[in-house]
């Protein structure tokens, strides 16, 4: 195991959530260096929050990145080389997902 | 890789997500049973949806539920034998978690 991934450090609610989950295709086909690029690319986009991500042993993906407002989410969802990601993410990376946009209303951590 | 985890089939939004995000203490100590039976558990709960989790090689672990309404979600926080688990996570099981409940507005898969 590597060093754990931080936590998402999100302000206050209420900020929005896109939650997508994956089954992936077999084989990298370029994914691993997609998925990089698009880390730090979301990183720099107008009204970004932050990210986590996982994938486990039965190959089930989660990743939920915050965002400010849903602007920034359509704004990040239209960048063009983030476009470029998503057509190859449909053709080859993807064998399924969902993406679902949602408004956190609450949040709580560890005592 | 054992067979895939589906992902979950929620209805049209909107509907509610409980996205807990967490870093696990070292060493099982009953946590994979009591997981095992959360999830058993949290799918008899009215107003449950589905769920939808994964942790990674570097320790982070996200799992989304998703309920029909807040209600639901209240309900399923206060359910005996969950509060029981809540009270181990927070004292053996978690090193670190974040809860974040979020209306789920929009939702689209692959095309």
């Amino acid at each position: 195991m590597s060093a754990p991934a931080a936590l998402a450090r999100t302000p206050q609610p209420p900020y929005y959530a896109v939650i997508f989950t994956s089954h992936r295709t077999d084989g990298d086909r370029g994914y691993g260096a997609m998925s990089d690029r698009m880390v730090e690319l979301a990183a720099k986009q107008p009204g970004y929050l932050g990210v986590e991500s996982a994938r486990g042993s039965d190959g089930l993906g989660l990743t939920v990145s915050y965002w400010r407002d849903e602007a920034s989410i359509l704004a990040w969802k239209c960048e063009t080389e983030h476009q470029q990601a998503q057509c190859a993410g449909q053709q080859t990376w993807y064998a399924d997902y969902q993406v679902r946009i949602a408004k956190v209303q609450r949040a709580y951590g560890k005592p």
